[in-house]
Parts: structure tokens; sequence; C-alpha cells
């Protein structure tokens, strides 16, 4: 019985370390050099090749490597019946929480701004926007979206939510389905994509959406590339409704040399590291599932495949 | 009876619609008009012109409109007996806590690196320093120091503080006295200084304090500018000791055109706005202690002036 590491764009040797050192008579195998498909009993998953999960007929459990699985779910051919668990980590949600707020703070405390006086030596001191007159609003109320709105409220925000079901957070509105989001949309001046992506999410910031913010808004995206309608931030920041964009997740990563968003002087652009997750945190509950599905017991941290989260 | 205005750098007109609004009656002159010197009860300085405190026979309080006092201390004509009282506002405490925050999260989590990368087109994901491996030390546990401390510490940051006297924070080392100095210096990752400016905390950040940080350290100086001797960083910065600075505060406000720091590319220079006094927010506490001194009370957050804070 082994599990099989199928991560093509992932160093394996840390992973691998930090699972011996969790089971150190693991049989770990590293794709393409799989050994007898009919051994794999557990596949490790970021951003697999399409198809290559079927070739494995004993396959009992397809572990994402990280929060998202929509980089498991484009793969059209996954064993049927095979459960796809994702990563639930504290550690991971306090990194992402931590980039939402030094992306709202940068903006808010006007960083960005003062870096730009700072190359031309200008000493300019503006009032900060205030945090009890800067509404924010988060799109996605999951483990990372409730955590950021929870701290960002903390920090004296005011804190709206946007979900697919209305959800009960301390001190933080809640605006649920369709029907509601241009209201919730009306009261943001940061907005933060936070959502799985699936296919009623895909392309959620888009021209429509973004022209329901109040002028000057302010846009962070920490989920998926695919959320954004690239062309539409674009129009959006040259009409000057959008004030700025801090973007971490693009519809083609790495971000090519020729994209638009690396010189716009209102984008923030960083190359998908608001959340990673770190072998050492993780192994134990990846570990734990591997010996769950051995004994045959479900693995935890399922994925409702029909919802796609 | 009348309350001065002795602010010259800042604009009165906010000042007195919100002092007027918690009191409509309020004779309030705007200095250089200050009328009969006899009437002038109550005086509000920031950065007063030396020696004219001592015009005012009847003065019963000078109130800063910051935190420090340091401006109204350098005054060596101030009239004797007469109490200094200083702004304590939750709101300047929040703002100067979500700067530090700022400042220590762009430095872990390389928003810097980022914007540098972003100028050349460059995709290089790094994996962020994890709160837990970066030890933060506060010089200064006072309102400021301690909300700092806390916030820090919430956020997964093993905290110190450097104090006179030792303090008691949940989660916070407390190091006290010059004899700690450099035990506190020698855990230190990132060392915020926000300590009240006096003759013993003068020229506190220097070559040798510097030295004693461990190898790669950061800097937040939000503090005064004379806390730190700006030779002494650009040296240890030059030398590779320490790795980067982000200061609100400077020897000479503002920055002159010609200072080395606007150009540095491991310094971040904002122009003294890491806590700004809203005229709204702080105008109730100053009216409270013009009535005190008016009905002949003592008023609130008088300042030790043998300790200077």
């Amino acid at each position: 019985m082994s599990l099989l590491f199928l991560a093509p764009e992932l160093d394996p040797q840390s992973w691998i370390k930090h699972l011996h050192r969790q089971d150190p008579h693991l049989d770990v195998r590293i794709w393409p050099d799989a050994g007898s498909p009919e051994d794999v009993l557990f596949a490790l998953s970021w951003k697999h090749p399409l198809g290559v999960m079927k070739q494995f007929p004993r396959l009992k459990c397809i572990a994402s490597l990280g929060f998202g699985v929509d980089h498991v779910l484009r793969d059209p051919d996954l064993p049927a019946g095979v459960p796809v668990t994702r990563i639930v980590d504290g550690g991971m949600v306090a990194a992402m929480s931590a980039y939402v707020l030094t992306a709202v703070l940068n903006y808010t405390r006007q960083f960005d701004r003062y870096r730009r006086d700072q190359a031309r030596k200008a000493w300019t001191p503006r009032i900060p926007k205030h945090p009890r007159d800067v509404p924010v609003g988060i799109m996605g109320l999951g483990h990372l979206g409730s955590d950021a709105a929870r701290k960002l409220h903390a920090m004296g925000f005011p804190v709206s939510g946007w979900s697919r079901t209305p959800k009960s957070i301390d001190g933080v509105a809640s605006f649920a389905g369709d029907d509601a989001l241009d209201e919730f949309l009306a009261g943001t001046a940061i907005l933060i994509c936070l959502l799985p992506l699936t296919p009623e999410t895909q392309g959620v910031l888009n021209r429509r959406t973004l022209s329901r913010l109040p002028a000057g808004a302010y846009l962070i995206n920490v989920a998926r590339g695919e959320h954004l309608v690239e062309a539409d931030l674009l129009a959006a920041l040259e009409s000057g409704h959008l004030s700025g964009a801090c973007l971490d997740v693009f519809r083609q990563e790495p971000l090519s040399e020729s994209h638009p968003f690396w010189s716009h002087p209102q984008i923030t652009v960083t190359p998908h590291v608001a959340s990673l997750t770190y072998p050492r945190d993780v192994a134990p509950q990846i570990i734990a599932n591997y010996h769950r599905v051995r004994a045959g017991q479900p693995p935890w941290n399922v994925v409702d495949l029909k919802r796609g989260y």
C-alpha cells in the first residue's frame, strides 16, 4: 500500500521528510515513479496531470495539498466514488488572514501612496482612512473568510460577508445568495474575494458586479484568478470607478511578462503566496487520513463534489 | 476665561468645530491672537513657540495635542507649577498598533520585496516568514506599546517588551532597565521603538544597541526621530547586519530632500502619520479637562515632569 505524491510544481523532499516523521514506515512514491498501480491507495495532489488518477484501480482517497480543490476537480477523468479531501489548517487560515490584513492596511494607511511619495522625495502627510469609515465586504465565509471577517472586525472595520447560505458571525452582517449580492456590493468599500472556485463563482468579479461597488472601492483577490474578469478590472480602474487592487492569483500563473497588471500603478501583484501549505504543519492530518483509509474508515475533510468545495 | 490654541503647524478650523460641539460657549483664541493674556486659562499645544507660555499669568493647564509631551517640555521657559497633560485616546492607540502591524506584516510577508519584483516583472514566490519564527521586541510598554504587544502576540508572534519598570502583559516577556537591555535585544528579530522621548532615551537606537540585535534584524521607529542615531542605522544596513527599517519619525521633519533615507532601498519612509490626533475623537477629553480646571480641580492625564512622560 503506498501514498503517491502527484504535485509536479512542488519540491517533494520537504513533504517526504515530514510525512516520514509522522510515519517512518510510510511507502511514498513520487509520480511518475508510481511503481505498481495496484499499490497506490492514497494520492496527494496539487495540480496533478489530467487523467492520471484513473490509472490506480485501488485508489481510496485524493487529498488536495491546499484549501481549494478546483485544481483536482478540473480533471474530467477522476475515478468515480473516490473521496476528495482538502487541507483544513489553522496556520494556513492565519496566514491568509495576515495577507488580507496587510493588503487592507496598506490601502487604508496609504503605504502604497507613501511609497510613491518616497520615490519622488515628497513629504505629504495624509489623514489615514479611519477603519470605522471603510466597510469591508468578504465574498465567501468558509474557514478563511470567517477568520478574516473576525480579525478585520476586531481592527474596527465594519464587516459584511456574502455567501451561498446565511452565516452567523458576531459583528458581521450576513448577505446570502444572488438576490442579496447587489446590496452587499453597494455597502462595500474594500471587496475581498475568498470564494471557492466553482462553475457558479467563475468570473464573479466582472463589469456588472464591480460597477455595483461604490466609487473609489478597492479590490483584493486571494481566491483564484478565474474569479476575476481581468479586462473588466482594468476598465474599472481606467474609468476611475475603482481606486486600486491587490491581487495574489491570476488566470495564468506565473503571470506572463506582457501582462498589463505588472506595470499598473494601482495594482499590487504578489505571486500566489497568500496562504502556502507548510509540510510540517499539515503532514499530521494527511497521515491521519491515510491511516483511516487503510483501516477502511472514511477520511476527514471530504469535499462535496456536487457543490465543488 | 479662554482656551488658547497654540499649534502653528495645525489647521485650527476642525479643532474649533469639534471643541464647540462639546461646549458651544467655549471662548477659543488662536495664537497669536490671544486677546488679553489674563484671560488665558488653558493652552492647547503642538510644538508651541518656545517661551510663549510664560506670557499668560493665569494659565492653569498646558494640554499636549498628542501622546508625547517632549514638544512641550523642550520649552525651557514653561511656567512653574502648571500641569502638562497629554492625550490618551483608544483610537490613537488603535491607529498606532495598525501602523506597527502594517510595517511588521509588510516585512514578514515580504510585500516590500514583491513590490520590487513587480517593478521588474519577476514572479518569485518565497516562503513567508512564519510569525512563530520572528520574535518581536517592543521598546516602551505604555498605552501604545502594550496594545501593539497584545495585538502582535494575538497574530502569533513571540513578543517581548523592554521598559523602565517590569510590566505584566499576558504572553509578553518583560525586560526592565538598562541591565536587561542587551538580553532583550539579542532575542529580537523586529525591534519596534515606542518609547517616550526623554534625556535617557535620546539616541537609544545607536551603533551599540543595533549591534546587539541578531543579524538580519529589522527596525521600526514610530516614536521620535531623536531616538535614532541616523548614521548608525545607515552603517548597520550598509554592513548587512540589519535587513531594513520602516521609519515614521525623523530628527528633522519634514525630512530634507537631500536625506539619504529617501532613496535607500531597504528603508520605508512615511511622513509622521502613524498615529494622528483626530479632533472629533479627543475634543471631549480636552473639554472635560478645561471644565475641571475652571472648577479648580486637577486635570486628568497629567504627565510626570521629572520623568518626562
